[in-house]
This record gives C-alpha cells, structure tokens and sequence, in this order.
C-alpha cells in the first residue's frame, strides 16, 4: 500500500552525488501512494509536470466547477513540494503530521486522523512510514493501556526543522505571482467553500 | 487498494429503503482508498464532517501555508461531493475520468493519466473499478495492437447524465457562500498558483 514506506532514508545534512541522484529518481515516482487516482503527484511529475489545460482536450463541465480548479490547482502545488522536499522524502500529508505530533503533545493516532481529515487506517500508514524513517515513535499513553501518543524521535525533530524551511519557501513560490492581497483574498475565499449542510 | 470497486453498484433510478441505508453506511466510509492519508474523505465523514480548526489543537505553521488552505478547503469540498454523489458511488476522480472519456474519444489509459495528473497505476485502478462498475469499456485501439481505448457503456453515458447534474449541484453548494464575482475572483487567483520552477 505504501511503496515508498521501506527504505526510505531518514534526513542527513549532506548528501553523496550518488545519494542525489537516487533521491532525484525517487522523486519522480510518486512519494505518495495514488491508487485510483485519488492523489496528484502522479505521472506528470515525469513527463515535466502537470499540464492543467492539456492541448486539444475536451474537459467539458470540469472547466466550470469550483472542486475542478481547485484539484487542478492542488496537483501543481503538491508535485512542488514533493520535488521541493525530496531530500527528506516528505510529502504534503506527512509534513502535516509531523507538525501536528511536535505541537500537541500526547497526541493520539485517531486524534491526528480527525485533525488531518483522513481515515483511521490512512493514518495508520503515514504513521508507520513515518516510524519506519525514524522520525516518529509510539509511547505507551498515560492512563489508556490499548492506546499510545506520537512524539517525534530527535531526529524527527532535526528533521522537521529543516522541512520546515523547505516547506515555507516551497509555499512562498506556490504563491510567488499573487500579491500579498491577493493570497490574503485567496485564503479567505478558500475558508468559506462548501459550508456545511444544514442538517 | 481499491476496497469499493467489487460490488459497487451501477446506478439505478430508484432505490429501497433498505439498499439506500446501505448506500448511506457506504458514503460514512471513504470511497476512494485512502493510503498514507494522502486523500481526503476519510474518517471525519463519520464523525459529522471534517473540522479545518479542531478545538484546542495547535497547527503551527501550517495555518500559514497557501497549500494547507487549500488542503483544507478540500477536504470539505471532498466529502460534500462524495456524500452527493453516493447513490453512484462516484468519487471526484471517477466522475473526472467519465467526463474526459466522454468527451475525448479513442483515449488512451496514458493520455487519461497524464490529463488527471495522476500515476498510469493510478490510472489503471480507476479504470480498473469503472470498468467493474459497468460504466467503461475498453476497446482495441485503432492502429496500435497493444493499446487500447476507453469508451463509456451506454450505462455510463446514463449514469454520467445524471451524476453531472448532480455535481453542479454540489459545487454550486460549494461556493454558495461567495458571489458570483468572489467565484471569479477565486478561480483566478487557484490558476496562478504554483507557477512552473524555470529550468
């Protein structure tokens, strides 16, 4: 289910010409799994990156809806984190775990799926990948013998300094031709999509 | 990896009681699989929908980031779509691959991929469940022995019919809270994001 989960290295500072080249390969799969296509980052990342408007392609309503230019917009900015922060081997989902887990100590597993918005058995799997790399453990949690809360590992923590640095200018180029208005005006607008039905 | 594709029902116009409590059931899963927590739609669905600010958490930097709003408006524009459109069981990139094959005859699996910005697996298992669904079919390939072509059942085209009506719906409840100028306004500003690294 998750290809990438083994082997991944954890972060070193510096890296052989080799180490490089290996990382560059590996991000150009894709990080995340994508089954069904659920998740961008795919294919396109290969082939020079996600074209939104393919030539002679017919996209019919997709053009129109908000959900569609939302995704379109959503893949390009998640194929530039991913080459942005390959080094590390962080994608979108676990740089957000790993942010979550270092600021709400004595976090749950089902707690960090309700936050992320993922299913349980999706968190499971970050959360495994994210133990295979050395950067997050499970400690027994106090006062619920079947459950554990997530800390991150020192090195999680080194790591995620770093990532966080890459994250911050990943997402300053992601909005590099809008003014600081415009982001201001396009967060806003964001924050008020598909309010929750009555009922 | 795909746990929805076997036994997902074709649409029918009417339902019984019975098969639309089993239909709700469906839509308080994810549809679309959920690895690595890398998609939306998940757990939160059961819980009376995603929460983009849980109570009490800290979301450090990530309340910051452009493509965290994003991810978040999402989530939300996710699972409203998914519970619209669970009487046929069709997720965004399924109801994304239907209106491209429609629409773009003598298509390829590649070319779907490429088009969706996703993985060629990825590709194959949306297909793969379509296809199952008895929504698409593959055909050979005019002029190339080891390819093939997707075309929409004569099921598909009905049930693409109906499911389209029903996501502009859904995304006309998505930007119900701005004006028809702040949805101009958003679409735009989505467009510019990201814009391709030089080199």
């Amino acid at each position: 289910m998750n290809p990438d989960a083994s082997g991944a290295p954890p972060a070193t500072a510096g890296k052989t010409g080799s180490a490089r080249a290996a990382t560059r390969r590996k991000a150009r799969d894709p990080l995340a799994p994508d089954p069904a296509g659920a998740q961008a980052g795919g294919a396109g990342s290969a082939e020079g990156g996600f074209d939104p408007h393919v030539p002679n392609v017919d996209y019919g309503v997709l053009d129109n809806l908000i959900g569609y230019a939302l995704r379109r917009a959503q893949i390009r900015i998640y194929e530039d984190f991913v080459l942005s922060l390959a080094q590390w081997q962080i994608t979108p989902p676990r740089f957000s775990a790993l942010v979550i887990i270092s600021r709400n100590p004595h976090l749950k597993l089902t707690e960090l799926a309700h936050i992320l918005g993922i299913a349980r058995s999706g968190a499971v799997l970050l959360v495994d990948a994210l133990e295979e790399m050395k950067l997050v453990a499970r400690r027994p949690a106090p006062g619920d013998r079947r459950a554990y809360s997530l800390v991150l590992t020192p090195a999680g923590r080194r790591t995620l300094e770093a990532a966080t640095q890459a994250v911050v200018a990943h997402d300053a180029h992601a909005g590099s031709a809008l003014t600081e208005t415009e982001q201001a005006t396009l967060k806003s607008l964001l924050a008020r999509l598909a309010p929750p039905r009555a009922g």
